[in-house]
């Protein structure tokens, strides 16, 4: 897909994320200098999806103190990060795009020094929480501090503190569902929309909103978008994750299946006759070429590959129509017509 | 020992406190009400040692707007509960005083509801990290929100984040420690000076007198009070852990000893020819009356009993040195003088 605002200067936010992790890296003492070169690495070479879409709706609605949006954008990826390196520590990840995490860098570190495999685990556990912590404050602080008025601020940090504790409860929802499994559709959408659509597509757009003195009908209806938007997003990654290219998703094919998640796919598949034989492969992580062929076939003769489709359409259709009349100018508003459009064709 | 300002009102800090938990109890989902719901119990009960310490010194160094002093007096609460919180899920802990810790209710709370033990654990360190991402971004919205003059919130977020990279630091060099074994003691009080003294003592210390308008060299002595008088209360509780009264302490006797934590008296006693037959007894879970009757013996015998009680009274000498300049009252400075002449009364 295009990205959001690649017209919108980026830099500036980006020169804060900078700003704010460079004046950090030398630490207040060995350990904290560890902690925050790692977090520079978590932070380094994402795509600035929320930072973009807060510069873009800011821009678009007419808003001109460009420093001031820089700061909450860089905000935005300063909370991102820390989700991402608790994320991790949560569901015991040791590498992102391929190279070792926060806490892979720590366990790692811990191993090479002689270490016994579990305690090098529990180390690099730690590492990612107290790393994750730091950044998750600093975005508090960054908001505090980015300059706006003050009435603007508290805005802000209650639309912050609402998308964490939205994104908190998504979680927990998250290794519940999966702790007692058979969760329906609506529910892994609710917990979706929770755990990533409302802080990734939601509190960006809305800041942007804010800082641009937007009314409030607007911020609303870009509270909508957001949440639309980020769903769709959700069942993209999910048919991408099942039916797309490794070099395209960065991620291994059906990792999400390997990892029994019980995904929008697998909830559909589930209320069909072909789950007996699906059954089989969720949750094996030794699924072979043979064994992921059968299983794009089974979602497909299910009939679930072609409904997460329409619905991945259908939200981007419903995401269109409510972007539409907020006249989001050729950057953003272009970026989701192209890209709502851009669902329907890939189904 | 008595409780730093006794004679302060800590009722509007436990308002303060209180409106902020209360108000968010209610949840924006059933989940994010759950993790409220046990942040609540997680904060109950504790002896508000860091708003007393913050109240007292704002009101000694003539302080006037107590309603500001008690929003930063709450945000430290919520900033020590987010830390606990945390701590247990690194220390794989699932009670704190005698009762399930927010950890150890979410563990319990998915084990009756037929869960594996592995799972259910997962499922109460999740929610354990979530609830204390919470408690941390609460504790850095409510100092930003307190209300003071904005060059005033920068200072206090200031020492805020210091603070929270200090005790990050020092929680990373406590975990360190213990997988590399054999530290000394001079790395030990700088791992707990870091860890606990800094956020403790110095942060509250600090904030009040910045809230309180103290000039420059105030607040640097009050830092330097608060880290002698954290050290000096951390050798107290390792004194106290291996020979108080189970019941005046709160902590199963030798609880640090069995776990093999290597606190000041075991590296003092590391450097002497009483080790060997005390090293069997660190890191036994199982120690029996005899055994911690032995215990006692030798820490007695090798001197380490009286070294670090010598050493808590020299620590407790100098920050009554360091205090008496600064006038700080009948309540807070009286607070001083009496606690750190009981240090060295113990030894």
């Amino acid at each position: 897909m295009t990205r959001a605002g690649d017209g919108a200067m980026t830099g500036p936010a980006d020169a804060a994320l900078r700003r704010f992790l460079t004046t950090r890296r030398g630490g207040v003492d060995a350990h904290d200098a560890e902690l925050w070169t790692a977090l520079e690495r978590a932070a380094d070479g994402g795509k600035r999806v929320r930072p973009r879409l807060l510069l873009s709706v800011h821009a678009a609605l007419g808003g001109t103190d460009v420093a001031v949006a820089a700061e909450v954008a860089a905000a935005m990826e300063l909370l991102h990060t820390a989700f991402v390196v608790h994320d991790d520590v949560i569901d015991g990840d040791r590498t992102r795009r391929g190279r070792p995490n926060v806490s892979g860098t720590f366990t790692d570190r811990a191993r090479r020094a002689g270490v016994t495999p579990a305690r090098a685990e529990r180390y690099g556990d730690v590492a990612g929480l107290l790393a994750g912590d730091l950044a998750l404050a600093g975005a508090v602080r960054t908001v505090a501090l980015c300059g706006a008025p003050p009435a603007t601020v508290r805005r802000l940090l209650d639309l912050l503190e609402r998308a964490l504790r939205i994104s908190a409860a998504g979680e927990l929802a998250d290794v519940r569902l999966s702790l007692t499994g058979g969760a329906d559709l609506a529910e892994i959408l609710t917990m979706e929309e929770h755990k990533t659509a409302v802080y990734s597509f939601e509190l960006p757009l809305q800041a942007g909103a804010v800082l641009a003195g937007a009314d409030e009908a607007v911020i609303a209806r870009l509270g909508e978008l957001g949440r639309l938007l980020g769903v769709a997003f959700q069942l993209r990654d999910d048919l991408d994750g099942v039916f797309g290219e490794e070099a395209d998703t960065g991620k291994p094919a059906l990792s999400d299946l390997r990892e029994g998640k019980c995904t929008p796919l697998v909830a559909h598949a589930r209320t069909t006759p072909w789950w007996p034989e699906l059954a089989a492969y969720v949750g094996d992580p030794r699924i072979d070429p043979t064994g992921a062929a059968r299983v794009r076939e089974l979602l497909t003769a299910s009939g679930s590959r072609r409904f997460i489709e329409d619905l991945a359409a259908s939200y981007g259709e419903v995401a269109r129509a409510v972007a539409e009349p907020l006249d989001l100018g050729a950057d953003l508003g272009g970026w989701v017509a192209a890209t709502t459009a851009g669902l329907a064709r890939a189904a």
